[in-house]
């Protein structure tokens, strides 16, 4: 059995595991998504890991290297899914961190540091609002009275579905690692975008992750009858609402090579009807950058936006920031070996930026950090129809591998 | 007591019956409504009226002439409301009629053609989707087999309502009278538009009713991530609606002399999230003109903008015709007389069309047919806060009556 056919098991393996007839349904401290977790942990255990679920339900698969006071090599990402999702987000960067160890085992290599497989828990936002639980809880940054509440769409809140997973919301904050050296983390993903795809890439080396800055916008016009409302004499909310999405979508092209993006995702008009005319819009904006100054920019430019639609149309605007996350930046000596690696193996890699979150975004406050993209067919995401070939998936592992290797031996420096 | 005091006495008597703490809701052939229309009807009767309500529920009082084969003058409006409406869209009307009847019993005038005064039975298409299907009885044009399951926000089906009101559906095409000879039809109504309230006018005089013509268009693109799509690799449907929306006020408002107006009132984003681009919108569109040239030529640039649309963004666009219905044309002998008497009675009047449909509408089949407006402050109509002057509704009246005092002379021709 080659190593394609024995990840492809694993792979089906992982996704046995769900929910519901469309798609995969693995949603955090479900029972389908503590199954697979414990069945991945029998796995690694199999492979002679020392396991163990940390207090926010974090799985730690440990290799022993040959110096054990060594800070350790992290590598992993989750197995939790969005409701309806495809196979492939979180789960190959798990299975790739354990065929990893799986390679290192069958060549008998001993790795001067210890390597752990890490499946964080609760990525995704889908059931409580909140993403990346897990890899927040593991740098220090669980807030449990923030999130204690939080409820699914049943009612079930976050504390509770935590006890049914036999953890306590009141112990996760020990599962904080800021105060242990570790080395370096890993993330294999599939990149949930069509560029490496569209670039006739294989690999995508992250330098840095677009952090969104939201806003909530309402446009308050006056609602009048279509029919009888002269076109001069009309405050329509709909039209403003489009102005601005079609100018946020304008200045997003301009700052496109800062890999700049701006979407109008959601928009309501409040009692609709085919023969009123639009008297409140509301939308929500969402814009991303890795580079602060050209998000800043775009901001700058909705702001104007706002402010010379309302005068033109007579509209009143309100617009309230609903979030503001610091966009990430990753080391760049694991870029730097990233790009040797693909180089040397004669893969065809993109240097690029992730505009979705990962855990990686976490773990950089613990340690130098690399998050590694395989192409997502169509970009689809989220989707019943995610789809990475094998072949490309096991491209990365080979990345994944050489980096691994690299940077456990004692003498490898990040700085 | 004079005859303002009068009018508003009868005025707030028909807005006592209402359900419900928001504005009036007096739904077509509901208990309020038909309590309402008894207390119409003995109202009319006390004036001397012969009562009869027809096989539509449309109520019909009539006031002797001097030669009584020649035919009736009609005038009236309607008395059922939308849901949470104001108190003057239909009331303003009919209660107008009954007024004029009182001054000219007052005056002791005796007419040469008969008189009659009308309560249009469910004139708003609030409760069964259609609209003014008591003048499209009289008229001929009830179509039983198209309405007859049609089924109101509790599940009660027109046949079901009109049992009821113990009309019977099979027998309301009794109620036609195209085989009848009629001389005239008058309706006041409020403007529930801004223009008269603009342009400081009293009087609206109008040359036609404007129809709309309404389309669904779907939009498809690409549903994709807001963080991992690049600006340029886009199919977002929401821009594109964005521009159609935008593209279709410039046009109208290019055809604005010929009172032509565009509006899209609906948009839905299909599985809209923050982070997600928008893959599938639809909308709905309504174009209105009493010239059908002038809402061509919107139409085809409609058409033209889809075609546009659809090759630069790169999506599927479906239109769809929901509607499509003619301009109707008023009779100029009416329109230059209300100019006359508005010119004598030195009343600022504008000669206007009306973008809402009103009763008046299916009447042009019967009879010559005129239509007054007086104006609404704001423009607001359907609406609590609906509202029009007193004094200006007695100007309204005032024009009314010269109206049928006009007509009803053997000799007044016309044409």
């Amino acid at each position: 059995m080659d190593t394609k056919e024995r990840y492809q098991i694993l792979f089906n393996k992982i996704n046995q595991y769900s929910s519901g007839d469309i798609g995969i349904t693995r949603v955090a401290y479900t029972n389908e998504e503590q199954a697979c977790t414990q069945a991945f942990m029998r796995m690694c255990k199999a492979e002679g890991l020392d396991i163990r679920m940390d207090e926010c339900g974090n799985v730690i698969a440990r290799r022993e290297g040959r110096f054990n006071d060594l800070p350790p090599i992290l590598m992993g990402s989750h197995l939790d899914t969005v409701y309806q999702a495809g196979k492939y987000d979180g789960v190959v960067g798990v299975t790739a961190a354990l065929e990893v160890v799986k390679r290192l085992n069958e060549k008998g290599i001993v790795t001067d540091h210890p390597i752990e497989v890490i499946s964080f828990a609760c990525e995704e936002s889908a059931r409580f609002g909140v993403s990346t639980l897990g890899s927040k809880a593991m740098v220090g940054l669980f807030d449990k009275d923030k999130v204690r509440y939080l409820k699914d769409r049943n009612g079930v809140t976050l504390e509770e579905a935590l006890s049914l997973y036999a953890l306590e919301i009141d112990s996760v904050e020990n599962a904080s690692r800021k105060n242990e050296k570790i080395k370096a983390f890993f993330e294999l993903h599939v990149e949930q975008g069509p560029v490496l795809e569209n670039a006739n890439k294989k690999i995508g080396i992250v330098t840095g992750i677009a952090a969104p800055v939201r806003y909530f916008i309402k446009i308050q016009g006056t609602p009048s009858h279509s029919g009888t409302t002269p076109m001069n004499m009309r405050s329509d909310a709909l039209l403003g609402a489009s102005e601005i999405a079609l100018e946020l979508e304008k200045i997003a092209k301009e700052e496109q090579v800062y890999g700049t993006v701006a979407t109008v995702g959601v928009l309501t008009i409040q009692a609709g009807a085919m023969n009123v005319v639009p008297g409140e819009v509301e939308i929500k904006v969402d814009i991303r950058s890795t580079s602060i100054e050209s998000r800043q920019r775009v901001v700058d430019h909705l702001h104007q936006v706002i402010e010379f639609v309302g005068e033109t149309r007579q509209l009143k605007i309100l617009s309230k920031e609903l979030a503001s996350e610091e966009p990430v930046l990753l080391s760049e000596d694991i870029i730097n070996e990233a790009e040797s690696i693909c180089s040397n193996k004669d893969i065809p890699y993109n240097v690029m930026v992730s505009g979705a979150g990962h855990d990686a975004m976490n773990m950089v406050k613990l340690c130098p950090t690399g998050l590694i993209f395989v192409p997502s067919v169509k970009g689809l995401s989220h989707h019943p129809e995610e789809f990475t070939e094998i072949d490309d998936i096991m491209l990365g592992i080979d990345v994944l591998e050489e980096l691994i290797i690299h940077y456990s031996k004692k003498e490898s420096i990040i700085s």
